[in-house]
């Protein structure tokens, strides 16, 4: 079976929603978001394969993710770095940097140069509201994320990728495949180009929400806050 | 080897250090805490054990770790119903209130009638800021703690326990021992009176804030919220 997908519109909507109706904060679900992706890494690459979790941020709340997920990773023994080259002036973000901060988290400036001493990196660097423009400094790093020998997570959508119709003709990201993806609340259309382990993170889906965005939600065991979910025609 | 523990006064500033130059808002860190409580009553209650969890919420933030892990406890499978007698205009509770609304998990006007159908109680009522005051509607409530035959997990402190000396001499609570305790970011001086399987959760506290605390981390495993220790004199 093969997980229902959610475009980038519905995607927004469906934050929006959360944020207003549904009575969370984007604190909560940031939490819960970035939670999911250390979660995801976890599963994927256990502290035993390498500690060194380079985490690249973009400027959004894709970015947001990826510096929680980086905290959760310290506690669970990692050792993270973050790149995180436009950092926002945004209240919450600023509050997340100083958290990690705190931990003594490393923030790196140059990516290329992080990368090879990195065991595993997290691309949170262009989630659902990606353009289709890549900004600089991102080409490079998008490059470098094509190249790289390392494994990659990517959180919601392999950046650089068109959330509907997956990686771009040409330019930065047309040959870029994450080993890796993990979809936040749910898939989005770009799935159907991914070919990896696939994971889906969000559980605090209400059944009302799955019904009215016609969402699955995925089979969550135990406590994990992330689920492995067939990606294409791929079975588990 | 035992824990070491946190006054009531150190807890309070240290909930206040993390909400200023710690940069955590208290979306984050209850949602920390309510998640570290339901992977606890997990652990020690599984789903197959029976799924009707009710969850009795006091006034104040104890309450507010109640009303989360009562969400993440029914996206586990289980059924859980709240108690919440003297729900707080915060608008903090309000919002996690009608995050369980939107779940359609049943609020509860009469606790001993709800005792009844439960399997599990979970105790959030008062946390370390309690004044060694039991007001109404809460007497009755204790007293039903004390005689249920249901399990119980207490969260931060068995409630009408005084945090730096254990149970009261007399009255509500006099003979309230619940079976399981969890203990939010670092045990109280009451856990010296408590007998029961006891937990630890708050796997965020930095090194540094450790350190100038004068805490043990507590050595979670994998991607655990929680982690077992032991109480007093008792080894695991």
């Amino acid at each position: 079976m093969t997980l229902k997908t959610l475009s980038a519109k519905a995607a927004a909507a469906l934050d929006k929603e959360l944020m207003s109706t549904g009575a969370f904060s984007i604190d909560q679900l940031m939490e819960l978001a970035g939670l999911s992706v250390s979660q995801a890494v976890f599963r994927v690459h256990p502290p035993s394969q390498g500690k060194r979790i380079l985490v690249a941020c973009g400027p959004g709340n894709n970015g947001g993710d990826g510096l929680v997920a980086a905290r959760h990773l310290f506690h669970y023994g990692y050792m993270p770095s973050v790149y995180y080259p436009k950092q926002s002036s945004n209240e919450l973000y600023q509050r997340l940097s100083k958290q990690l901060r705190d931990l003594e988290i490393p923030f790196v400036d140059d990516f290329l140069e992080a990368e090879k001493s990195s065991d595993h990196i997290v691309d949170a660097i262009f989630g659902f509201s990606f353009s289709g423009e890549v900004r600089e400094p991102f080409p490079a790093v998008i490059k470098a994320l094509e190249d790289t020998r390392r494994p990659v997570t990517s959180v919601d959508a392999p950046s650089s990728w068109s959330i509907e119709s997956g990686p771009p003709a040409s330019g930065p990201g047309s040959r870029f495949m994450p080993a890796f993806l993990i979809s936040l609340t749910a898939p989005k259309p770009l799935v159907k180009h991914f070919q990896g382990r696939h994971f889906v993170g969000g559980r605090f889906v209400s059944p009302a929400i799955a019904k009215k965005y016609d969402l699955d939600i995925p089979e969550y065991q135990g406590l994990d806050q992330v689920a492995e979910v067939p990606c294409g025609s791929q079975k588990l």
